[in-house]
């Protein structure tokens, strides 16, 4: 099993296509945004589970795209609603060119989504654009909770995990399972898989809290303290809200509700709470809890104990920058 | 054939949909705008389309909505894109939210668009979703081109026709197409009615450019005089500079690059221009060209006469307007 090899076939195909055709002010943008880079997490884990229910990852190469093209328009539509200037170091979309620009470019690559499955003979075709409508309206949904959290004071745990679960977990999830359909594997293991996903697209989530705000500066690659600036009601601030004194609640109900121009009091201060509460060890604890989820799924899944490994040792690789 | 008919069949089933779900400020805008009425000309198409092809107009309820739902989409995101604050004497949905909801409402629109089609099994589902996607990504580059042509000075009647076909017709054509698919007609037939819808919409949005200029304020639903006063380069226009002696030809050049505070001079001199250039009577040569091939498809089409006279006579329904 060799990440590397599955990022560079997917590089490779996506290279493949030509996208821009005219009118070219549509389709540049969506060049720009799909050659931005990234891990490609989400595909490799398409074209893997393809690979390891037995059907070629060759063959799981449309589909990869359809979720890799998906995310992007989550990440332009996303980086206009929340106004942001940077995605992975360079300008967003919406700032290079346009707000306009934004928004049509990513309803066409929504579209272009679904255009890739069109590759696939009828029955494979519609498991594949049903698993992707109802992830791609969860995503919707998740988005929404997001908007909706920051200006509500009364989220719990139980909400905030629902959101990330819809957010960013499902299409994680899904992407493994459209391998397994492409690979025509059993409803069962398709559904595992699945499972699979979604505890580790949990953990992922839970993982890039803790980094926000505990992680390396130098090897994280957003700024950290940006949950905190921003009044992110994370699983840490939320955590906090729960086993604190109503005195330090208070305190940092107080802080989350103030903007600043100079935040580095507050991010110390917030920073400080956290851990004299016990955050960071409760947060790993959470972290380790759906990681171990995911990988009690895999036993019962009906893959050769090599794949079951590959499976592990890419959840231990996507999680391995905890340390 | 009972227009009326097919348009209170679409609406029972409209009303029948639980649009608001959690979470609300994601599907109230959904609903709202779906609820603002509209003559609903592309889903009666679509169910009238089934019928005529011997289908039950009822099972082609989930495409009509599927078309409906899709259309509404485009407006919410071009009304965003267009700074429009009213929508059929209404506020737009980014006027009465915000942007951000109205973009991700768009968005959501159009899976569900998608997922409309589920309700067909998959081979009827892969052809109805392949026609969707195709459309779809045609309307963004109409809308891209239409964008694009606002700057540009050199705009040809080919390239405007072009622009009018993807961003109005093809969806207009995809509507009957899709009630010819749901009837599982021939593929010829499926083609004929299509072109039918193509040449229909050309003539309806070469009326609607006529209208904007020519209309009777009294009976004509938007403003008459706003495509002059946005120096949109319709119809009229690229055939007033193709017609007429330079002088004229500059002088609504020179007119059509201004935006003005008080319209009233600009809307009567363009229109003087217009009228001394014969305009009027040259694109209601036009309409009725398109009108023309749009009838003569139907001679074409494996259907009884009555069955073409009732497309017919939908076509001057639709066309009647312009008297």
């Amino acid at each position: 099993m060799d990440i590397l090899h599955y990022q560079q076939e997917f590089l490779q195909f996506l290279k493949s296509k030509n996208w821009v055709q005219e009118p070219k002010n549509l389709y540049e943008p969506i060049d720009y945004i799909l050659q931005l880079g990234g891990k490609r997490i989400r595909p490799v884990l398409t074209l893997m589970a393809a690979d390891i229910f037995g059907s070629d990852s060759q063959k799981a190469l449309p589909a990869a795209l359809a979720v890799e093209v998906f995310h992007n328009f989550t990440l332009v539509h996303d980086d206009i609603m929340d106004d942001a200037p940077l995605r992975r170091g360079k300008a967003t979309v919406h700032e290079k060119w346009d707000i306009n620009t934004g928004i049509l470019s990513g309803d066409a690559m929504l579209i272009l989504a679904y255009k890739y499955f069109e590759d696939y003979e009828p029955v494979v075709f519609q498991k594949l654009a049903k698993l992707f409508s109802k992830t791609a309206l969860e995503v919707c949904d998740g988005q929404q909770l997001d908007v909706d959290f920051e200006t509500r004071e009364d989220v719990t745990i139980d909400e905030y995990m629902n959101m990330i679960r819809l957010k960013t977990s499902v299409l994680v999830a899904a992407a493994l399972k459209m391998g397994a359909i492409v690979a025509e594997t059993s409803e069962e293991d398709a559904n595992l898989i699945y499972d699979f996903g979604l505890n580790l697209g949990l953990a992922f989530q839970l993982q890039d809290d803790y980094l926000d705000t505990f992680g390396d500066p130098e090897t994280f690659g957003k700024q950290v303290g940006g949950d905190i600036m921003e009044n992110k009601k994370t699983f840490l601030y939320l955590k906090a809200l729960e086993v604190s004194t109503t005195d330090i609640s208070d305190k940092l109900k107080y802080l989350f509700r103030k903007k600043l121009e100079d935040n580095s009091f507050k991010v110390g201060e917030v920073t400080r709470l956290f851990k004299m509460n016990d955050i960071p060890v409760l947060v790993t604890k959470e972290i380790e809890i759906y990681t171990q989820k995911a990988f009690d799924t895999l036993s019962k899944m009906n893959i050769s104990d090599v794949n079951k490994q590959n499976l592990k040792d890419f959840g231990l690789w996507l999680m391995k920058r905890t340390v």
